[in-house]
């Protein structure tokens, strides 16, 4: 009983997420996406995309991993991608978000996903590796099919998303490749400054 | 690279199930949940309490399930669950759905979520009957934490509660006895009509 209440003393706290609104713009282009959203998609981009990974992934280690990669924006908030200043206390903030969120399930669990979550952050596994694909893949996706709106809204150049977008071939170079060819290029010049 | 694009036709198409808005309210009251934000929360559920199915069960799988379980609502809109006259229809509205969805896939990939979700919908394996339970009681958690307004709302009876509910100890015993006793009976008499 005490170990149902602290899985769902977690259960209920998360679901603050789904109130976290992040930059870019569903592909409709009514509304910004928010983080529990975007967190199912990159679930379902894993399991459907991980035979275009570079290595042999574990696919429900990956899909654990980025359905709880941004529960700690609960408390550290979004930090937009290419917000320099924002993401220069990221780390901190984040930090003890992992604490406390993890910290409200049972021990066991909690360590696990506090450890998938390091695992995340790290970018050094194969399932880490892509899974930060995925996460650079599926705004891409959502910017190209609103018309790059949310770049032209914050003047993005070109440099800052190829920045942005240095460890995405880590994961799978097919998935960056075809990304890139057909999501990125079109609005370069465009919505995207070409610098 | 067909296949790639096969697979990006899907997960593009799959965004709108973004912006169909359940009956329910998230836990802080503020808005009403969308469909993938539950499928979301679902899926992070499926991981922390499979150690309490009736049976043992495959956890990737019944997540997969979840995460997919309202697709078809693209095509056939969300049912509330106290809509009768809407539940009429709903097999057919959903079937096409399904066909036309799951059928943007390439063709491995289309039959590997449609099998999963025509289990989903036949309710009899171990993953099906748990998913299921997990689809009833997280509208219970949510009603619960934000008042029971929905409930109120829409006038509900405790005995139609626990007539969606009548599956959901087939997955878990002990998810459901938690969940009548903390959820559900603080609302009866109150939000819920006690008939």
């Amino acid at each position: 009983m005490e170990r149902l209440e602290r899985q769902f003393d977690f259960l209920r706290e998360i679901d603050k997420e789904k109130e976290i609104v992040r930059q870019n713009y569903l592909t409709s282009g009514n509304r910004k996406e928010g983080d529990a959203e975007h967190a199912w998609h990159l679930a379902i981009m894993a399991i459907l995309l991980s035979e275009h990974a570079n290595q042999d992934i574990y696919v429900l280690k990956t899909v654990t991993m980025v359905l709880i990669h941004d529960l700690v924006e609960i408390d550290a908030g979004d930090t937009y991608a290419y917000d320099e200043g924002g993401k220069a206390t990221q780390r901190e903030r984040e930090l003890a978000a992992a604490d406390r969120i993890f910290g409200l399930l049972p021990p066991d669990q909690g360590a696990k996903l506090r450890a998938l979550w390091d695992e995340f952050e790290a970018r050094e596994t194969p399932e880490a590796k892509f899974a930060r694909s995925l996460d650079c893949v599926q705004p891409l996706m959502l910017n190209h099919c609103s018309g790059g709106r949310s770049w032209q809204e914050h003047g993005v150049k070109r440099s800052q998303i190829m920045k942005r977008n240095i460890g995405t071939p880590e994961g799978s170079v097919a998935l960056w490749d075809y990304a890139r060819e057909t999501m990125l290029e079109p609005h370069v010049g465009k919505e995207v400054i070409d610098d």
